[in-house]
């Protein structure tokens, strides 16, 4: 835990870097993999499983019995907490699908745009000990609202070849159309070039480690789209004297369990509630049953006490946070100047946990400063936005001068006869 | 040109191929340029303006003066034709900027969306023959719209050292915040990483050469965002009984004058229309004045006859052209059917120039095949949808069990803790 105690501006930049990424290079070992499956399709997964998981996996393809048997194994509980998530997931993408709107930009000149599905999308899913269902809903839900035909999902095994249930139960629930038991590298490649069992698809989705981040980034080789670009989670927390110290220990917590690689930055202007959330944060942190990673992680954080509001606010804007909490009174007066963030949690009830879960906002955002630059995974994600025009006889009329003119000036004559031979057109008949 | 008559559905997929790019070891080269103008900054971009392109620079920020002189050397007439052509593509890109739309997706929980412009976003205009003003209208008027605060283009300088009067009038009249004297990867670098003059930005668009495109992929490795990948321009067009051979012609040598590398692709279903095309397209190439180009271009491109206008919409899907010409007379009919394109031109009088200039759709599209995962550039392209979202003590409360169940079977503790510990603080003071 770094304290800080009014720094001076200069320090900011060095304040607000991010732990170096360490770019090994993966990019040969990926090319390895991607070849293998290129060359082997189905066979080289099941060996790779073998390889990588210590999974003995005779048929990639997950059977509908393994989805039932699956459902028999969640409890009611969490199918009712998986229902809620995904209707409120549902409800606020379905509010980002645009409504249709014709601009006549010139008399007889009509423009608009039209969103078209991406037709085949892959969404990988990492194994290890946490099974990221929320992650399934937060990539199915708006892929299926958007009207993507093929949904596919890649998830690694565990050593006796299953996909936990929970995986298996939400992906079934979202309607996935296949899923198959593949991780790591291998399964980017093997969305990337298709193999006897799984399609080839236009888009791949979701999280997982350096491996799958380098696999994604080459797959953009086989102009294959991407999500995001991927770092390490992080929250910021800006807090006033009206802040609760446990709320705050308790979000800053909850992103530093991610990894030890994840980055937390608490802001306060009340020397109060500054001292009492680092207290809490070190209380707190004893009785986590898995300590070690959000341990390590606090060790490059930072707890930095500012004069005031619009300060803390400059400072986050210069970090680009992922999450932006703002444990503030009157927050609402703060919005406007908000530049740089993925996703904005106001006041002191609304917990970072609400929007990795179940408030219906995406949690696939911007990390590693990209909040800069990039938004969140929403609808948009899942669609072309097509641009459409019609021009009338007499649009193009209206219009064609200005183009004539435009096209001769940049020496695109072909461009400008386009518009001439249909005016001349006209006036023949006239 | 390369005429085929009823193919075979087999065919198609060899039909749809784009020629292929040589994908040369410029990374290299590219990376040698990032590291000199890292480490000399301006001197390193005069260099190069002397080595790769003649020009004697002393200064390469553009003066008022300049801009003062560019503007007394433009006509009233071209004034007149990029005032219209940026009115319209401001009445289109103007209608992107969405209303905000507040959702309770659980009683006490709000969750919403807001832009925030991209703060710093540099425009990369190419030098060569024609001045391409129309660009620099098509990407300054949405970052304008968008709210970017730092808007830069950088261009190559001429021989004598200037730059086209019609860009730099153009720049200016749209609220470009500066201009640079400089070209190719040196100008990417110089964007990416800054120098004495050049602001670094976060994003940054526009066409170029092979060497642009490089560079700007390995920008990407400075975490700064681009528009989008890049390929030689594209053409296809649809015709039935009603289209008129002569405006057919004319659109696909429009594409065709682009370069040698582009593609055009004609689909007709009716003979004499096919048949009619193909000779108009040959007779109206003579008169051109700079045949060469598109008499290459024509060489690697497909007129192709089927056998309905589902055929030909079917074909399209899988080429995703980037720009789509519908010359049928009841279009409206078909608009559903079309799944992948960068933008779309509805009957007789919608030729691709019109969008190319002065329309109000956006010229920079997706290219290659990428309109199966990529939208063209938009008011979107220059903003990041922020997520925001209020929970209540009574929406937590509402919604604090689906949290605590989701996060104790993803085993993140800390998460389930950031509700829980609020929950049991209402409960105490109730």
């Amino acid at each position: 835990m770094q304290v800080e105690i009014y720094p001076e501006k200069e320090k900011w930049s060095e304040l607000t870097k991010r732990p170096v990424i360490k770019r090994e290079q993966l990019t040969e070992i990926v090319a390895g993999i991607f070849d293998e499956v290129e060359k082997k399709g189905d066979s080289a997964l099941v060996e790779f499983n073998k390889k990588f998981d210590g999974a003995e996996v005779k048929n990639i393809s997950v059977s509908q019995e393994e989805i039932k048997d699956a459902e028999e194994r969640i409890c009611e509980e969490l199918k009712l907490a998986i229902q809620e998530a995904k209707e409120n997931i549902t409800k606020f993408h379905a509010s980002q699908i645009p409504e249709i709107e014709k601009i006549e930009t010139t008399n007889g000149v009509i423009c608009w745009r039209e969103n078209r599905a991406i037709e085949k999308v892959g969404i990988y899913i990492p194994g290890g000990t946490a099974p990221l269902f929320s992650t399934v809903l937060m990539l199915a839900v708006p892929a299926r609202l958007a009207g993507c035909e093929e949904i596919i999902l890649c998830t690694p095994p565990d050593k006796m070849g299953n996909i936990n249930p929970a995986i298996l139960y939400t992906a079934n629930l979202c309607g996935i159309t296949q899923i198959f038991k593949t991780g790591g590298a291998q399964a980017i490649a093997a969305m990337t070039l298709g193999t006897e069992s799984i399609p080839n698809v236009y888009k791949i989705f979701g999280p997982g480690n350096q491996y799958v981040v380098a696999a994604k980034e080459f797959a953009q080789n086989y102009n294959v789209a991407i999500d995001m670009p991927a770092g390490p989670s992080e929250v910021l927390v800006i807090a006033d004297e009206n802040a609760v110290p446990e709320f705050c220990a308790a979000d800053l917590l909850s992103q530093a369990e991610h990894g030890s690689d994840s980055q937390v930055i608490f802001l306060a202007t009340d020397e109060k509630v500054f001292n009492e959330t680092i207290l809490e944060t070190r209380k707190q942190l004893e009785v986590l049953p898995r300590n070690e990673m959000a341990a390590e992680s606090l060790n490059n954080s930072h707890f930095i006490l500012l004069s005031s509001i619009e300060e803390a606010l400059e400072f986050s804007n210069l970090y680009a946070p992922e999450h932006l909490i703002l444990a503030l009174n009157n927050f609402e007066k703060y919005i406007p100047q908000i530049r740089n963030a993925g996703s904005v949690f106001l006041g002191n009830y609304s917990c970072e946990s609400a929007g990795d879960y179940a408030s219906g906002t995406n949690h696939t955002l911007p990390t590693n400063g990209f909040a800069k630059n990039y938004s969140g995974v929403s609808l948009d994600s899942f669609v072309k936005k097509i641009t459409f025009q019609n021009l009338s006889e007499q649009g193009l009329k209206n219009l064609g001068k200005t183009i004539e003119v435009m096209a001769e000036t940049e020496g695109l004559f072909a461009h400008k006869n386009a518009v001439s031979i249909r005016l001349k057109k006209q006036n023949e008949r006239i």
